[in-house]
């Protein structure tokens, strides 16, 4: 029970600091995404195709969450979009604090779009709040299509899920229409997209999407 | 920092509770395998592989870690093979008090081989033991040769490690030996195997690994 309430206190203290961040998200005119999946969804790869589509069209910077090395920072830099590193030394979820640490060094005055790649965990991010308007999930069709049932607490939080790596449908045993069925279930009209960065498949889909929640943010802040 | 001693009262906990299965379990010679990997690694596929190939070799039993369903015990429990389910209802791992609670349902006096599946995570698992001889670790291809270096605890943590769905690196972009050379840097000279379900590739040596290590602690129980 202790243990219950341990967590219950860390995510009230999460919370509130979420809303500080959010807060300022928004007097800022800032759209953020909370972008989540599990090891190798490809998450660092969509970010890399948005980076290329999107950096002369809108101010982007990306926070990227790892539990140790700089890896995906390095492979956002490369596309010279603002990127800040947090390592969790460990710790399987980015928080509210962590977040509003790394604050100081974006240029939030000068930003429409700001992406926080999370940790490579298909649980955990779900139920920690950084300060984002909206939470994404990457799903790779190589990690089965059982997998919305099975994780539900992120596929109903979401408001935009990315089926990944369709060009290696072919190859593998996935239904898509079955799991697209299943998020469907669980968060009735979430926006879904069959992404492939190999073969830049939705990928268009996907940018607009983001240009779209930009604008809508945009004019929320201006109101 | 309550937070960090939280955790390390939850996790000095736990670890008395894993030594009070370990103890039983090696009271009764049984050795026990905790599986871990990432969502969709293949963690489901390989047990079912392993029923087909020993379930007349060895006397086994699977226990089940998952958020809510009960889809992968449905797999395993059509092989004839004792699966016990537990639920952690949204918790990222199992821990030695779920596994504790479940073994009175369990014939220990006529089992040799017990096989833990954790939730699907990369993270969280590796640092809850719940009572196993060893760890180990299942990555698919499909996830990117940069996992074990972004991920290393579990890789340091692991007995042994599968490389699975081999048969689709033609269409991955997986760098097999480098990828290796990083898990044996993590964890010189662990064992590893590269594995296919769909084509039974490395199955047998994964089977034989695993009789090897019920024959050790038959030995060590013996004494």
């Amino acid at each position: 029970m202790a243990e219950i309430k341990v967590m219950k206190d860390i995510l009230g203290e999460n919370d509130a600091v979420a809303a500080e961040n959010q807060k300022l998200f928004t007097e800022k005119g800032i759209y953020v995404l909370n972008l989540m999946g599990s090891p190798g969804s490809g998450k660092t790869s969509i970010l890399e195709k948005t980076m290329e589509k999107l950096k002369d069209k809108l101010r982007m910077a990306v926070v990227e969450g790892d539990l140790f090395t700089s890896k995906d920072a390095d492979r956002i830099e490369k596309h010279h979009v603002p990127v800040i590193q947090i390592n969790t030394v460990g710790g399987c979820h980015l928080d509210a604090k962590m977040v509003q640490n790394v604050l100081p060094r974006l240029d939030l005055d000068n930003l429409d779009l700001l992406i926080v790649e999370n940790v490579g965990n298909l649980v955990c991010p779900a139920e920690f709040a950084v300060g984002e308007d909206e939470k994404g999930v990457i799903l790779s069709i190589t990690e089965g299509d059982d997998k919305p049932m099975k994780y539900p607490l992120m596929f109903k939080e979401a408001s935009v899920v990315v089926l990944n790596k369709v060009d290696i449908l072919p190859y593998c045993n996935f239904d898509l229409k079955g799991a697209e069925e299943d998020i469907d279930t669980l968060n009735p009209g979430v926006k879904i997209i069959e992404a492939s960065c190999t073969k830049d498949t939705g990928v268009d889909a996907w940018c607009e999407w983001l240009q779209d929640r930009v604008a809508a943010k945009k004019q929320l802040a201006a109101k």
